[in-house]
């Protein structure tokens, strides 16, 4: 594939950079016009402290929330990066292009979710949330690019991305404000839109041949080692992220302690069915690296409701099943089936556990008292004020199972749309199908010669061992 | 040992998932039943923050306390789990089962800490401290982990952190409530009783034909930098340990300033004796590796009082030739004379600098004055109210002293408790001694062919190379 | 390299341990006569919180500055650490000495920075704040070492690390103090002072048969790897970098947001350029690994002013320029033409952005107006309180550059002394000029025979293989 991919490499050679540098440009236009420092960021926040009654600095938002958006930002460069690293000849890959992904999205994400929620008198103020949601935001295109590892060039990555940011702004937009859905750990919103979207593009990217080149996919020992540090890194600070942008107080203290007990209860059926349904009774490693996080996905909606420690349990427990199963059985159906080549197994990580968040959050809403919350915890927790101050929490479920379907039908539509072009003029360039745009993908990244990238990852049980 | 273990994979396929999932279930009954979100946690929290007298969100403990408790979370899951990876065909095994007992850990600490500090009308009350505190009591099975790695099965392990967290507890009453003992960063509590538990129980495991199988043991180049991932990670983050649980303010201060002191010391005698002691002068990795850590153990205990940074010096000064030379003379002497096969070293890196945290905490309280204190402070940094109004420093001094002694004999008692049942098992099992449960814990984890892991590591100058 | 370093070897094995336990006991005395805890984290808090007015322990200087400090640190020892280990056979040695060296120099920056700046009735008072700028001088050390990597011996090390923070000290108080200049994020202090002393230094070690090695250099995947944790610990930490030490409020708020953009928009013209200018446009590994950390440099002084986003996003993208150029065409010009061999390439990462945000600090401090930062925002940015009363803008950016150009002249003079002796020292030692140090170095860790380090990097586009 080296040799052949020669051509398209010097098309590549202009592409790239032309893209990269009109995007940027771009980015620098709009921030310009758009995008300032918010309250409590800028210089006039003496007077600013003065006006909002603030006795000392730190109750600048600044405090609340840094540590928590370190630790998601860890998450996104780092955690998901090298959870892709497993991958025998495309670590470097994985990590490179995840990390050129994350830093153009985030830049639009500022832009369009500050058009969506921090816009006023025609600028843009942005603050430490601000951070958190881009980074957010851009975590759902990670997800995504975990079902088409190694089937894309950087080019049509950095397409997908510019589509997916503005799609995510769109659905979260009608989620939080127009059915005023609760969703902080982003089940919904990140996990369950995220993964169904890049399901359908690797649908609509679907390579018959691809299997051909099984034989040099699998991982290696060490490759295995690396990825454990995208899993530990996720599996810690994952009561970072479904706290990052709760309410301050009680609720950020309360997403962290059951999202924290969910994760505990999901490594321990991860393991059971692991061993199981393994031949031998092994544990297998992609369960270990993958099905562990599902505990995380499913309390995103509902952490920091009043889900209570052993609930999260429950639901931790259930979702580490679910997704063990889905690695063994589902994964391997989708894609004789279906012809849904999942790379990292997202359905199972991410999909399926988002589709349980979403509806764990419908219940735990619905089930809602004012016994249980107090009476002002109560409207906090759900913001029952102004036009949604009648609003029940029966009402409030039914809102948030809404919020699962428009998701996944902007996820499906989103998909499909992107996908389709994105074959069709590869197709039409290569003549020889989808298989040559994973070949410029090997070779977008300078490598070592032994070390060219695989095109193709399904979890072989027979992994060939390293030289 | 892989074809003669199937038998035996055989029954672990049903055994392992099975105490998982019955595990898991008793733990969601025993959460369902008392398990409950604390104050600073639970939706009531605004009308709390009323009783409390509190005038800002920022009060709740979360963060005083939350960017600790991830420090420490990665502690544990990255730090020792990776420190742990310097053997060549171990480095998955000893990363997975330590995120296995962990997670298995943390609920069932949260449970037995609960019942006997955080219990209220019949309900155990959990905040961002217990999580620490869960962590913490974790952290001792971590430790004592290190002296059985690759001796054991997963379901021994589990077995053996079942225990050890139960006695764990048991010790930490006696000394933090009866004794009234000070211990925030665990010398005694944690690596003092975590260390001479896991030694007593590899000390019970002794199986004189390992020795066979050092001709496949040994590091190789990219274990060992796996393994300075974990040893840097526990080096960076040990001032958020011996912090995360002291009380707010000056203490949390100190406790970083004192441990960050001790800390920089050590790894300058580690170096220095590592090189001295060494043929040809070299440093040698097993000591970067573990003996720089000493330094934060040695100043557990009095790390929140006020040791002052010279006195941090010379503790973490002293504590790196200890661990350092205990690794080169030592080590090899346990084995051959006592019959303690110590994989990692703990009984350096946590035995010895635990049994110095103590004494120096012991000194450190039996030195203080009103006058270096303050009034006030002498009162809050010694809890000197209600009962214990009238304890003075040396009595409080004699009292952390048998705190050690304490730590000590349950750590014994208990580690022959666990150890002796559990070889009796295996040896009625298989037959031949206890060499099996190494390889049932070998093939525990699925693996490529060439990758099986070694029973047995044992610090080798003439580490062999990687292919 | 190996038989012949034994001889030296022996020499080693005392002058290591001698230096290195003298400076221990050196620094314990020096400590004990100067050091002690600020009143923020001494336990007569309680009567100084009175004193203070302050009406909870949240407002202790920890709350605002550890997770900061922490993340600091992160990169100081992960970062700059694993950055270095691109090299096949250097890894453990590029970790283990940057690990020692830090350890080494902290303490001393402690003492040297609290002579300057925290002395007090004879006493150096410290807490988090001076652990932070510890942390940060020794940085100006790691990045020396970038330049110099392969070709010291420890013990050269320790004597450079010695004088480095010496004279960064010296020159941070002239900056600091008596020009009154702001760089927080230390493009000045850190970056550009460390950077030229490091490239004075690798000018004056400059050993021309270091060509010949040139076959045994290069990196190989798993140390690409290692190096991207390196690389991804310091970008997503760096807003921490250059907020840690800011004012409390808006200017900690502003310098992380400014610092999030400037990054971004810095992967992205490094790809882009990195494309561009490599044959067949591919992405070359050492540029996403370095030049993509030049925009975190760039906005290290005028992080914390009203740089605006859409500014830091241009400051941003020309560093990502300009360092990806550097590595194509400066790196290959500085060693040919004028014999300075940077083995990490440290002119393009920090020399070069780190005069860039040098000059971007004068230039937004001059550009500053009471209209923007407000009337007390603008007083309280740039100290501008008693005998600076009536500084203007524009006479503040006249003394920014001039911190510039004393950065320079220091860094200059002290690496041209520090370099002298120490190459004159060794030639006399060993007959062969400056070959032999570097033999030494590689001797000086323990490993495992075919991983000898090797004494040079460069960067080599056709990177061999690993077996």
């Amino acid at each position: 594939p080296r040799h052949q991919g020669m051509a398209k490499n010097t098309n590549l050679r202009w592409r790239l950079p032309l893209v990269c540098l009109l995007w940027q440009l771009a980015m620098i236009v709009l921030f310009g016009v758009f995008v300032r420092f918010g309250a409590e960021a800028d210089a006039h926040w003496e007077e600013e402290k003065r006006e909002m009654n603030l006795t000392s600095d730190i109750e600048n938002d600044f405090y609340f929330r840094y540590p928590s958006f370190q630790d998601v930002h860890v998450m996104i460069f780092v955690g998901f990066g090298f959870l892709m690293t497993f991958l025998k000849r495309y670590g470097f890959g994985a990590v490179g292009f995840n990390f050129l992904l994350a830093a153009f999205g985030i830049q639009w994400a500022l832009l369009m979710q500050g058009w969506f929620h921090s816009f006023k008198d025609g600028k843009i103020l942005i603050g430490v949330e601000n951070l958190i949601n881009a980074d957010f935001c851009v975590g759902s295109v990670c997800i995504a690019f975990g079902a088409i590892l190694g089937k894309t060039s950087p080019i049509q990555l950095l397409v997908m991305t510019l589509f997916q940011v503005t799609l995510f702004s769109v659905n979260e937009y009608i989620l939080l404000n127009l059915l005023h859905v609760k969703d902080a750990g982003g089940s919904m919103t990140i996990h369950t839109f995220g993964a169904y979207f890049g399901l359908t593009v690797t649908r609509v990217l679907y390579r018959p041949n691809l299997e051909q080149s099984k034989d040099k996919q699998g991982s290696v020992y060490h490759s295995d080692l690396f990825a454990m540090i995208g899993t530990l890194y996720l599996w810690m600070y994952w009561p970072s992220f479904n706290s990052a942008i709760s309410d301050h107080g009680d609720a950020q203290h309360r997403s962290a302690i059951n999202t924290y007990c969910s994760l505990a209860a999901c490594v321990l059926t991860t393991m059971a069915f692991s061993s199981m349904l393994q031949k031998k009774g092994k544990l297998d490693m992609v369960h270990i690296q993958n099905a562990t996080l599902a505990g995380g996905v499913a309390v995103g909606t509902s952490a920091e409701m009043m889900l209570t420690p052993y609930g999260s349990l429950i639901v931790g427990a259930i979702s580490g099943v679910v997704s063990t199963v889905g690695y063994v059985y589902f994964t391997p159906f989708l894609e004789s089936r279906l012809h849904i080549q999942d790379t990292c197994g997202i359905h199972n990580l991410h999909a399926m556990p988002g589709l349980i968040g979403g509806i764990v959050g419908a219940i735990t809403a619905a089930a809602a008292t004012e016994d249980v919350y107090g009476k002002e915890g109560f409207i906090k927790a759900f913001d029952f004020t102004g036009v949604y101050q009648t609003r029940t929490p029966s009402i409030q479920g039914g809102f948030q199972a809404a919020g699962i379907v428009v998701s996944l039908l902007m996820a499906f539509a989103g998909g499909a749309i992107v996908g389709e072009p994105e074959g069709s003029t590869e197709r039409g360039e290569h003549g020889e199908g989808r298989v040559e745009p994973a070949c410029s993908w090997n070779s977008g990244i300078h490598v070592p010669e032994d070390e060219e990238s695989d095109v193709y990852h399904m979890h072989n049980p027979d992994k060939p061992a390293s030289p």
